[in-house]
């Protein structure tokens, strides 16, 4: 894959480095995940994933219970939050033996790829990401929780494909998802629904 | 194409608003432009053209010539820009003729999407829409010209795959293209320079 940077064409040192970093990104655009775009035409992309919750984040704000959220950051936490996928792949939340190095792995690649930007960017974006994977804050918390929420719409929406042969059970996704309830009652509340729906529909097991 | 929404799965009039948008534009992902991904496997989406721009927006905003842009607003743009092509698709920018209806036909399909959310969002939404679309204050500008530059940076990086087909002029660029002057003279010398390059390696005719 060759995401070739058209040397000699450059301005400033730092409009370069800002251009490397983002023909470097379109990467993004071919990791693909385990669930299907909605008419099972083919997997969905960390890219276009990254842009649903984006767009989450401003129609769904009103329903963090922490109302001192500061969307900008929420956002700029979802648009870079799995370019670190670029070197590691999208890790399966649900395979155990992948996730066991994954933050070290993700970190390596953060530090490459954020790496490329102009030094004030650079740590501006490693501190979100690293706010972002520890979930502590509640702007990280808010952000964490639609990434964890559009799954669930998306899988529910095409029909498990994509998912469904995996078997996971009712009990792993709660397991994995319930820490959306810190950022949002409501958004758990409706997470939970569509669990109990997609289990009786059978696009995950029971129990 | 079913992105069915779970009915009786609603907490509350807004929530259930916003989830209906949402779903509704799973839809972009399967939105289609004339460019490919840089790995030449499959054309590239208007939702992750999207995320892609929206991230262009953090990492070049110090290269807006108007220093007063408000970048969550310029993000707020660049991620629903696009969402009208659900019901229109991509017009290709270069076809005289399917432009001539372009912006009724999507000020239709802005208010059937956009009126799926809660009016406050909606007013919102539709406003931002409307002034991205007129290109006349320091916001819209910078936003529409990294709509109007990243195309380029990707026909340079996928080698012109899909876009060579339509035998586009150089000329034909520059004029679609030279409104991101007013809002970038940085970006506007990169964008010729690219341009250059692509005419010299017949991705594009000359003159």
């Amino acid at each position: 894959m060759s995401a070739s940077f058209p040397e000699g064409l450059l301005m400033s040192n730092n409009f370069e480095k800002a251009l490397r970093f983002l023909n470097e990104v379109e990467k993004l655009k071919m990791v693909y995940r385990q669930n299907m775009v909605v008419d099972g035409s083919r997997y969905e992309n960390s890219a276009e994933h990254s842009w649903h919750i984006a767009l989450m984040a401003i129609v769904l704000s009103d329903f963090s219970d922490n109302k001192n959220i500061d969307l900008l950051r929420v956002i700029k936490m979802l648009l870079i939050h799995d370019i670190v996928e670029i070197d590691t792949g999208d890790i399966f939340l649900y395979d155990v033996a992948a996730n066991q190095n994954k933050l070290e792995n993700e970190s390596e690649s953060a530090k490459r790829i954020f790496g490329l930007l102009p030094e004030e960017i650079r740590d501006e974006f490693l501190a979100l990401w690293n706010e972002f994977e520890k979930r502590e804050t509640p702007d990280a918390l808010f952000a964490a929780a639609l990434d964890g929420m559009q799954p669930l719409m998306n899988h529910y929406a095409s029909q498990g494909k994509g998912i469904e042969r995996h078997n996971i059970k009712s009990s792993q996704v709660i397991s994995k998802k319930k820490y959306i309830e810190q950022a949002s009652k409501t958004m758990w509340e409706y997470s939970l629904e569509i669990i109990k729906k997609m289990e009786a529909l059978g696009y995950i097991k029971s129990a």
